[in-house]
C-alpha cells in the first residue's frame, strides 16, 4: 500500500558516492541475513519484483531476460554437443530455466551456497524459479561452489556457468586462478566456461575485469569477452568471460544449427552473438592491458 | 567546496516517478532559463562537467566519447566520399570535433537553434567545444534546424547528422515526417541522416522510437537502427537513426578503407559497427511493429 505522506528508495551506488540509480519501492518483500549475505527482495512497478544481494541488485523481473539468454545461449550456439551443464550460483533459477529449453540437454547440476536464495525466488519470483519443480534434469545442491569445482571428477561438464554475485562475499572465491584451474580439469575436452567479466566503465568494475581476465587467460587457451545491456547493472552493459580449451566463440559458432533450433528468444539471437563479442576499443584496451 | 552538513544531488528520471539515475553535484557551474529552454551545468566527480537540458542529460565530459563516435564515424565507414555535412543542434561541439576528424570533409554547417548552449560548452567544457575556435571548415549558425532544412538547396550534403534533445521542446519538429522530407530532398543521391532514434527499454523511450521509425521508414527506402552504450543515457543504452536513399549501412560499409585512415577512437570500430547494428530481438519487434 503506498502512503501519500512518504516513498522508500532502494538505490545502488555505482562509484564510491557519487552515482546512484534508484528504484522506488511499492513493497518490501523479504528482508534476510542469511548465513552468506544480506537478502532484500522489493517490488518497483517499472521493474516488478527484484533481489538484492549485499547491496548490490541481482535480478529484476523486467530485465533478467537479457542476462539469462546472455550467460546460456552463445555457448550453446557455439557448441551444440553439450550433454552435461553445470551452474555455480545461479538462485533465482532463470540460468537453469533457460538451460533446461535444450532438449538435447541430459543433465544439469546446479550448485548454489546460499537456499534462502532459492526460498525466496520460489516464493516472490515464479518467472525464474519454476524450473526447480518443473525440470526433472535439473539436481540442485546447496553447497560451495568452489569445493564442488575442485571435488569433480575431470571432464565431467561440458559447460559451466558462473552465475554469482560480484568478488565481494560469497562470490569472492569464484574469482581465483584456483577456481578457474579447477574448471579447465573438470570440463571436456570441447567445454566451455562463461564467467562473471564485471563492468568496463566505472573504475572498480574495470579493476575487477582486468583481474579476472589475467587469472582466465592463464588457465585457458581461449578467452574472450562479451557484453550486454543490462539496465539495472552499473553503466547499463556488463560482461561475460566465454573460456574454452578448444573452441572459439566466433570461429566456431554454428548459427545455422542454433536457429535450426527455433527457440524463441527476446534478446539474442545469431547476429547479436557476432556484435556482443565486436567490443568497443576501450574495452579491448582494458582487457590487452593484461594480456 | 564541499560543505559536510548537506549534499546536492542531480536525478533524471526514466520512468515516470519510479526508476532514477542520481549524480552527486560537486559544483553548480552555470544556471540559465534561455529562450529554448532550461540550461544547467554540473561538475560531478566522476563525470566531470555535464550539461543538462530540461531536465535531460545531454553530454558528460566521462561518456561523451561514445555517443559523438557513433552519431559520426558509422556514416563515414559506409560512404568516405562525404564533402559536406550539416550537423543540427550539437552545441556542446562533440559531433563536429568528431566530423572535423576526416581531411576528405570540405564544409561542415552547423545549425543550432540556442547560442547561450555553445556559450556555456565554450567556457566549461573544451573538450567538446574547443573545435569552434580552431576548425576554419566549421560555419556555425544560431539559427532553427527545421527552417534551415526547409529553405536548403537540393542535394546540397552528403551527411546530415540530427544532434538534438529528445522530441519535447526545441527539438520537437526534428521528429516530424515534414522534417525527414526536407532532409530526403536535401541529401545528394548516396546522403545519410543520422538521427536521434531514442531508447528500446522504458515504455516512453519505446513509444518516441516507434514513432521516429515510422516516420522515417515512410520517407527513406533505407531506414536502419543501431544502438551504443551510453551510462547517463535511460537504460544505458541508446539508439540512432540511420537512413539513406541509396546506401545499406552493413552491405556498403568499407571497413578496409575507413581503417586505412588510422582515425583512434575510444568507442567505434569496424567490427562493432557490425554489432551496433545486430539488434537485440525486442527491439527489433518494436521497429518491425510499425514498419
Amino acid at each position: 500500500m503506498l502512503l501519500k505522506n512518504s516513498d522508500l528508495w532502494f538505490s545502488e551506488y555505482y562509484m564510491d558516492d557519487d552515482v546512484k540509480l534508484s528504484l522506488k519501492i511499492d513493497e518490501v518483500l523479504h528482508v534476510e541475513q542469511t548465513p552468506f549475505q544480506k537478502l532484500e527482495m522489493f517490488r518497483n512497478e517499472t521493474f516488478g519484483v527484484f533481489m538484492v544481494l549485499d547491496g548490490y541488485t541481482q535480478v529484476t523481473e523486467k530485465d533478467e531476460f537479457v542476462y539469462h539468454d546472455m550467460i546460456c545461449h552463445p555457448a550453446m550456439c557455439v557448441n551444440p554437443n553439450i550433454k552435461n551443464v553445470l551452474i555455480i550460483g545461479g538462485g533465482d533459477g532463470g540460468t537453469a530455466r533457460e538451460v533446461a529449453r535444450y532438449k538435447s540437454i541430459e543433465k544439469i547440476d546446479m550448485v548454489e551456497i546460499d537456499e534462502a536464495v532459492v526460498r525466496a525466488c520460489e516464493k516472490f519470483m515464479p518467472s525464474t524459479s519454476s524450473v526447480y519443480s518443473s525440470e526433472p534434469r535439473l539436481n540442485l545442491m546447496f553447497d560451495d561452489g568452489l569445493k564442488f569445482v575442485k571435488e569433480a571428477p575431470a571432464g565431467a561438464y561440458d559447460l559451466i556457468l558462473v552465475d554469482s554475485t560480484d568478488p565481494a562475499g560469497p562470490g569472492e572465491g569464484l574469482f581465483t586462478v584456483g577456481f578457474y584451474q579447477d574448471c579447465f580439469r573438470v570440463l571436456s575436452d570441447n567445454g566451455i566456461l562463461i564467467n562473471q567479466h564485471e563492468g568496463a566503465f566505472y573504475d572498480g568494475d574495470i579493476e575487477e575485469m582486468k583481474k579476472a581476465h589475467a587469472k582466465i587467460k592463464k588457465t585457458f587457451p581461449i578467452a574472450k569477452v562479451f557484453g550486454f545491456n543490462t539496465p539495472t547493472y552499473a553503466s547499463g552493459y556488463w560482461y561475460f568471460g566465454f573460456a574454452s580449451k578448444a573452441l572459439d566463440p566466433m570461429k566456431d559458432m554454428k548459427p545455422e544449427a542454433w536457429n535450426a533450433l527455433g527457440l524463441e528468444t527476446r534478446y539474442y539471437n545469431t547476429d547479436l552473438h557476432k556484435g556482443a563479442f565486436s567490443l568497443p576499443n576501450y574495452v579491448k584496451e582494458i582487457l590487452a592491458s593484461v594480456e
